[in-house]
């Protein structure tokens, strides 16, 4: 049937097209149910409603999601009749019924997910899928592949590109900006691209975006670095396996850790930016997401098989995740913690400071690089850590404000003090909930916003295998 | 935060609301998050699209299936806040772990299917875990319940409730009109509602709409039975078990069928309709949803559990499922076959009525009626099924012009006969492709179209064990 598309503002997050109520009859179609709509060089399936009010007969209202991948012209003709159940649909039924995916039918998926044309039901079937039924070694390797050919992969001249990735979860654990510093002062390459807060107070991206600009394109990240020989970006800009964000983002509904996706989507952003060796940290403990080092081992060793197939140097440490990271927690209160361990300050954060120069060392010996720990605290004392990151952020911004900017940082405009009611021995600090408390005080989107810890457990001890 | 509800007329098929770009920003929502609205005495959870051009800020357009629970009126005021993962979505990942939910659990999670506050990826994500982690009997009594309790309950003085209920997925498989008709006769009363075509040709709904109205309220449908001692009309509009049409809705993205839901559908319908005593018709064979008639035991044995606890008689019989029944495939042309029937026409489609016979013989024995297959023969070779088919049909009509109807009846405009290429013996007919088909020629929208089948297979025998 051809219709008059109207291309809507709209952002529907999914492929929605609707409907007038005469139309949808005429067609057959009933709301949720899916349409094929084709110009005479694209086609893609999108998902009926019906809302007479906005969309008259014989026209197809289109939600940004569709307009933007048909490239439709407002009021061009498009053709549209009920679409058969698609070719994912039917291998995520595969699937659900237990059997394996090939290569092939992942990146087949993978596609459709990367081109909108998955319902959020249909991917929440393949969630379920993965989580139930769970993916071999070689799916797992399989659906990486797909996930790196699905988007953008960056390319550096250099020989090394160095990486770290840490599991998420642990409340103010802002070591990246701290260990790239110090890293790409030894002279490592390291495009670190980061995620903003999923459930967390705040993500990296949201703390380096209080100082800096964290949005870039391909062409724009690589000169940052080819310039400062690292950056502190944000990921999502970047089309670096973009499968994953969507599939998180169904994932989300219900707080869902999927294992096969976890594994193969850091794999495959690490992939995608081009690194080729990268440090994972585990943390373990009480409210971490592997509540055990034994938990912790058992996704490590994954995480090293993966690697070996994609040909990827990594090491995985595993530290403690009992407790939040730093004194801060919320992107400004992170990021004077930052400022603080890299100015070398007295007061400064010690677990923070501490576990940035465990991780930084690890980092650089994995990268051959001699007496890593000595030279980690020997860049971070004389100040060639703080430099770098100063000339990470002045890139970043395309100026030499640096010191400006970090003087207007501002802490929240209302603080309230909380003192314990008797003295004693604190053996439990629940990351979970102190992440809670501060979505609802307005992190990551109230920059300000956030809890400062003035007290902490014990010594922390990380451990490596 | 405060904002003015815009009652849009749109049908999404979930609960959806729409904010401006700013006002989610602001409330720190995004695309597909949730929030939860509030009136003075109402309160419902609904998923944010952003859509700036159809609604200004500060306001909050609400989707038909929104404004109809919270009873809105235009431009009144709302209070609308982030909402936290819901109680139902904590028990789907419960189950979706593998553990086992409660009556308590199971009749949260039907509930808010019914109240509209899941979206379809928590839908799916339901049936997922149902579908692989499977569910105990103990919690398929649960579901049923649930299923019974957040509904409607229709309630006969009768003793004896008579009802019939046939696994779908055979094609042209029309025989209810013509076992009521005889039941009815015989003096049971058959409170019978049925579905439309889902992914079939049709539904008894459909057929019957050839020539009748077909929604009732609760109400007028007590009446109707009252006088005619039965009624062929659409389960849809009566809100019995309700979470099963959407439920429905989101297996039928990947044309799944979950057993467990299958069994609970079923049985919570016919304690809805009031019925007591149900005759399941389950066929099997190539095509049939039951491959083997090892696997339609297996379902029955379920079945004959489940009735026991509810203490519904019931009774399983086993048919050949292996072709469609009846010559006619398409609303139309299927009530031509009825007719035939029930007309004793020397051209009546002999599988149709003997199927007719066997089930309506079967359902007489169930309510203790004696010599039944003599009975129902004579039923219909009298021609009194066919008056009390034309009595019911007039009920509901709330008219006598039966006959007027019927001879209105038109097949399609267009008609093309298909002649096998060679002679031979046929061996196989595929429902599922029949089906499809008839979809693609405009069943069950467009009433008329449809398949004629010329030839079957052998004569056919129905078992029952």
């Amino acid at each position: 049937m051809r219709l008059r598309a109207k291309n809507l503002n709209w952002l529907a997050g999914r492929p929605v097209v609707i409907l007038e109520k005469e139309t949808a009859k005429k067609l057959n179609i009933y709301v949720n149910e899916r349409v094929e709509i084709k110009t005479k060089t694209r086609k893609i399936q999108a998902i009926v409603d019906i809302f007479s009010k906005l969309i008259k007969k014989n026209e197809i209202g289109l939600s940004h999601e569709i307009s933007a991948i048909l490239k439709t012209k407002n009021n061009s003709y498009v053709e549209v009749s009920p679409a058969e159940l698609s070719e994912s649909g039917r291998l995520i039924k595969k699937k659900l019924s237990g059997k394996s995916l090939s290569k092939e039918e992942l990146n087949t998926i993978i596609s459709e997910v990367v081109e909108n044309n998955l319902t959020e039901a249909e991917i929440a079937y393949f969630i379920s899928a993965e989580k139930i039924k769970g993916m071999s070694i070689e799916e797992i390797i399989n659906l990486t592949k797909a996930m790196v050919k699905n988007g953008t992969k960056l390319k550096f001249n250099q020989k090394i590109i160095a990486d770290k990735h840490c599991i998420g979860g642990i409340a103010g654990n802002r070591t990246t900006p701290i260990v790239v510093s110090i890293c790409a002062s030894a002279g490592l390459i390291i495009p670190k691209t980061s995620s903003r807060a999923i459930t967390s107070a705040s993500g990296t991206a949201d703390v380096i975006e209080t100082i800096a600009k964290v949005e870039f394109t391909a062409k724009q990240l690589k000169k940052i670095v080819n310039k400062a020989g690292a950056c502190l970006a944000w990921g999502g800009s970047l089309n670096l396996a973009p499968s994953d964000d969507k599939i998180i983002q169904v994932e989300k509904i219900l707080n869902l850790d999927v294992e096969p996706q976890l594994l193969s989507s850091i794999i495959a952003k690490k992939i995608s930016s081009g690194s080729n060796h990268v440090l994972i940290d585990i943390p373990f403990g009480k409210g971490a997401k592997s509540e055990t080092i034994g938990e912790a081992k058992r996704l490590g060793k994954k995480f090293h098989k993966l690697a070996k197939y994609f040909k990827l140097k990594i090491d995985v440490v595993y530290t403690n995740g009992n407790q939040p990271i730093g004194n801060g927690i919320g992107p400004v209160l992170e990021m004077l913690d930052i400022l603080a361990v890299l100015q070398n300050k007295q007061n400064s954060p010690q677990d923070l400071k501490e576990k940035s120069l465990f991780l930084s060392s690890e980092l650089m010996k994995l990268c051959k690089i001699k007496n890593p720990r000595q030279k980690a605290e020997e860049i971070l004392k004389s100040g060639q850590a703080y430099e770098k990151f100063k000339q990470v952020i002045n890139t970043q911004n395309n100026s030499e404000d640096f010191e400006k900017r970090i003087q207007k940082l501002k802490t929240a405009r209302f603080e309230k003090i909380i003192l314990a009611k008797k003295s004693g021995k604190i053996t439990h600090i629940n990351n979970r909930e102190i992440n809670s408390l501060c979505r609802i005080l307005g992190t990551p989107e109230t920059k300000s916003a956030g809890i400062y810890l003035h007290k902490h457990l014990g010594k922390i001890k990380n451990q490596k295998k």
